[in-house]
């Protein structure tokens, strides 16, 4: 299953894709599950499939916004890729990097991403994020993806010279509508093996980085079982797994996104998102 | 004005204290604003002083929530006050360091505050805290105080071991009801100089840590300035302000807390913040 959470007809709401049209639920199954993340945590996914008060939107005529919108938690996972690490002058964390972003800092797929008036350095990160389908707290490994709803790609946007104010990552990585998700969750079953992905971020076309999720440092169950050790974990929570070498901020000259650049994250048997970038 | 987030009767509701008692408002006022980050972000709390269909709860009765119970953004300083940055051996910052709590992490006034299986390096941050009143972004200095709310105390439990992880505090900053918040939020215009409060820190009556807000390196105009230039504080959203000297990591020996232990945080003009701890 694909799912989705977007705005149609001035209203957010959320529906399953197939092929061009997603298919809002009935006006009562969305009076008892809100939204995604409802949905997601009352494990009501699979209904949606057979649901025939279900409205039909083509894919067109929406305006699409990041799969869960409003997270209790996003958890990212900073230097987890070898390649990345090195690029970046880091050492090789014992410990997953575990920085924090917040729901404004997200847009959906198409959306604008913006680059701030107080910094010309906006980068692109290219990831895949992980989406809790039940409480975890206090998981191991062996069990870790009974916890996982699914998979969304996600494009970690970093203002480079915020993120070093200070040793920790926050206001880099928070800027409002620096980031996004999407344009939707893939559920878990539709991915056997989540190492097997591969991921590619272009800009303008242009392919920038390209990763296997094979080369995590910390796969999914070590950073289910690390996040779940400190944390419950709720439906609806992002763990982006971190991101590939290949960023801007490494390449010489440093590349920064603009106004009117076009970033774009594709993970095949996963999605493609795509951004244009625009100043604030 | 004093506002506070609690449990009666079975039900998470909110109120305004006079004296020992919480006056919760009416049921269609509370249909209109469900919780006091609603009411916050309304402008409406002084219609609460004049509520005729309020209804009176024995402080003795009530469970504390956190005043502010799940805000958008919990945003915290470190290295805040001079003597805790020479105790901890960091160096002076050029910028606020910020990090992230998750409403989670955070219980109310009264509650236990848990100690983790997995360390025993619990230790205790008193602090003030800033509630945000009315959407704010690129706030200059000299405005900054109209968009706060109101100020309560906080305690930024902080699990040693697992915040040293990587340079990221993140871990070490969200175990599962590791800290606390509360009781109560005073509205701004009742503190009419946040520079001039004194706040203290004790633990099972003995003073660990006494500061001046007015030894705050990023006062309250400046971390609003700062943190609304990255994104967009909310209705609720809170800013702890960081912590004075005299934690339990920077003694010899370290004092953890541990399971029985009672930690009050105090700053006369705001209120007491009183947590035992318990194992998790």
């Amino acid at each position: 299953m694909k799912l989705a959470s977007f705005m149609a007809d001035g209203r957010d709401t959320y529906g399953l894709l197939k092929g061009d049209v997603l298919y809002e639920p009935g006006a009562g199954f969305r009076t008892r599950f809100p939204d995604l993340r409802a949905a997601i945590g009352a494990g009501v996914l699979h209904e949606l499939k057979t649901d025939d008060s279900a409205v039909a939107h083509a894919v067109s005529s929406v305006q699409f916004l990041p799969p869960v919108p409003a997270p209790d938690k996003i958890l990212c996972v900073g230097v987890n890729y070898r390649p990345h690490i090195e690029e970046m002058g880091r050492e090789v964390p014992e410990k997953p990097v575990v920085f924090v972003r917040f729901p404004g800092s997200q847009v959906g797929h198409d959306q604008a991403i913006l680059r701030p008036q107080v910094s010309e350095q906006l980068d692109f990160e290219g990831e895949l994020a992980v989406v809790i389908g039940k409480r975890a707290r206090h998981v191991t490994r062996a069990t870790a993806y009974d916890y996982v709803a699914g998979y969304c790609c996600f494009m970690d946007g970093s203002v480079r010279d915020w993120q070093n104010h200070t040793v920790q990552f926050t206001p880099g990585k928070n800027f409002d509508s620096s980031g996004s998700m999407g344009p939707w969750l893939v559920s878990r079953d539709e991915v056997h093996d989540p190492a097997a992905l591969i991921l590619t971020t272009r800009v303008n076309g242009k392919l920038m980085q390209e990763g296997r999720l094979a080369d995590l440092l910390f796969d999914i169950p070590a950073l289910l079982e690390y996040c779940s050790t400190f944390c419950e974990l709720l439906p609806g929570d992002v763990i982006a797994t971190g991101t590939p070498g290949g960023v801007g901020a490494a390449r010489s000259p440093a590349v920064w996104l603009c106004d009117g650049d076009l970033v774009e994250v594709a993970i095949p048997g996963v999605g493609l998102l795509r951004n244009p970038v625009s100043d604030e």
